[in-house]
């Protein structure tokens, strides 16, 4: 893919997008439109979108089980990257002119899977010179949540946690990252095939939740390695199976329910265990942190883009084929991402 | 019932005592046994025992539910009240003797329900003079629990609260303790003659769990009142329920689970509302109080125990009729405590 930057300032009248009309996971609920390009208001910017990926919050977002609800129709896509083509009025806007960043989607508006997006300048982050655009298409679901959680786990003192979804994009980020922190991971994930992965990649501590004996091991390693701390991504019964496992005092930490099912909490870890329950959500945990702090994290980010926090992608589709994509993306969820590239071609852009 | 503290020194071989022979819930696991009457150990007494309610947690414990399942076979019972008959060496258990007490069972041994119970002195709170030992027999599990949920409440800042089970003994102390305290609690219960009851005590809020609109008038009722803190008393589904009714960034406190089921949570409570989930287990929270905030404590809540914390007693029952009890018990929860009297004889203490 190229980082095409010529003549971003040749903004056409009206672009290509796709258009969610119902939250009922249907193919055909997913349209692409043809629509004005928008223009930005005091203190938003227009980027022209690179790369986009298909994450799981959008597999949620499109069948309706996301914690928002947008006013349909709407475009989906909560990140992506590119380059900001026009800005409105406002310092930081103007700031971003011209530049490659990630983005994020506004809370209440369209989002990146399209030719071009309006988004507050404050959810842009730019991309520093060694980073691809590629790259910062998945710059901030993924490496963000994975630093902000282990950020989490440091202060807060926690020298082994555990977590579910291991094998994930998002679950190999955490593992590598807190290797490099001096966090002990034990990693829990559903099949053997991903124990074997993560034990290739060279995780120590791999459980399968599917063995008949994984709550005794789990009891048995957590209390070994003292682990204070649950990154959980799955929810359902298995999040009150590795809470009850944990050791007195355990706090678990929410950030993701895969298993679309509420998370079932034995009463007993919580009355006479003492463990506790929270959850994490990346836009509320950057609202808490300073400008220098949010800073200070996209930047730490950026350096760790090309290996602790590196991202696999398995294909790139046009917009077209983003049903097709959310198909495939669900059938197969620990394979590398995919990847929508609006302005791409469908004969150049797609890769198996 | 009599006072009785005449020749309190009078220790007779052997006692009757219940025995638990097996975590079934069967009556005839519960067995009637004539035993020697124990010898307290150093910093223990012995407390010849005057009455012994049956609380939700013996009725969990029988049928091997509660956290904790003691080595078996043992006697049931995790409070009552009576009078130091004997004490080991230690300065605290000789300051108890004869006096008159309200106790808790060892976390390892033999329970109150028997004629004579051996706990440490620690587990022992002096009775004043105007408690009545049937009144100091409820003094622990129910009052002491509510005052400690009201005292969080009161530190953590929470003006509004919400209970569930309200229309249990418990439920009905933390009512009144917060009116005493200018708390607002929001009352849920399961039935219509509970909504009536409370009513008829003076409750303000009371909703009916039941009713079909249920979620939407706690929502409501819940951010007009500024609910910060839920007293979770039954799981199950109704405390996800609860929990995503409430204002953003409420914390539940889980100190019971009647329905003996896990508590089922909707994740995106956690995540995006920044909701929490705890418990409390009131032996934990003695254990964290300093000794001077444990004696204050005791002493506070005995001045409330003819008023705000008063228990009403449906019936009195000797020893061989605990599984009758238990029965009774199971079958209507809020109709007043059933207190078993060891050392009452069968006629005079049946009391309808």
């Amino acid at each position: 893919m190229r980082d095409d930057n010529s003549n971003p300032q040749k903004i056409p009248p009206t672009m290509r997008a796709l258009q969610l009309r119902a939250y009922d996971g249907k193919p055909e609920s997913l349209v692409l439109v043809e629509k004005p390009v928008p223009h930005p208001g005091k203190g938003q910017v227009l980027v022209k979108i690179t790369a986009t990926p298909v994450n799981p919050s959008d597999a949620g977002f499109v069948r309706g089980l996301y914690a928002m609800q947008k006013k349909l129709p709407v475009t989906p896509g909560f990140e992506g990257s590119g380059t900001v083509v026009a800005a409105g009025s406002g310092v930081m806007g103007r700031a971003l002119a011209g530049k490659r960043v990630a983005c994020s989607a506004p809370f209440d508006g369209d989002g990146t899977w399209a030719e071009y997006m309006v988004t507050s300048a404050k959810m842009c982050i730019p991309l520093r010179k060694h980073v691809s655009l590629e790259q910062g298409a998945m710059l901030i679901v993924n490496p963000m949540t994975a630093w902000a959680l282990l950020d989490i786990a440091k202060r807060g003192g926690h020298r082994a946690v555990v977590q579910s979804a291991a094998a994930s994009a998002l679950g190999r980020m955490i593992f590598r990252l807190g290797q490099r922190l001096g966090i002990t991971v034990i990693n829990i994930v559903r099949r053997q095939e991903q124990v074997d992965l993560l034990q290739a990649l060279g995780a120590k501590y791999v459980l399968n939740s599917s063995a008949p004996d994984f709550d005794e091991h789990l009891h048995r390693l957590s209390h070994q390695l003292q682990v204070s701390l649950s990154l959980e991504a799955v929810c359902g019964e298995i999040a009150g199976y590795i809470l009850r496992a944990l050791p007195k005092g355990a706090k678990m930490i929410v950030y993701g329910a895969i298993s679309e099912q509420g998370c079932q909490i034995d009463p007993r870890s919580l009355i006479f265990d003492g463990k506790r329950l929270e959850g994490f959500w990346l836009a509320e945990w950057a609202r808490n942190k300073s400008m220098f702090g949010q800073i200070r994290a996209a930047m730490q980010v950026q350096k760790l883009l090309a290996s602790d926090l590196k991202t696999e992608v398995r294909a790139r589709l046009p917009l077209e084929d983003a049903a097709k994509g959310l198909q495939q993306y669900a059938a197969q969820m620990t394979e590398g991402k995919i990847l929508l590239v609006p302005h791409g071609s469908k004969t150049h852009t797609e890769q198996f």
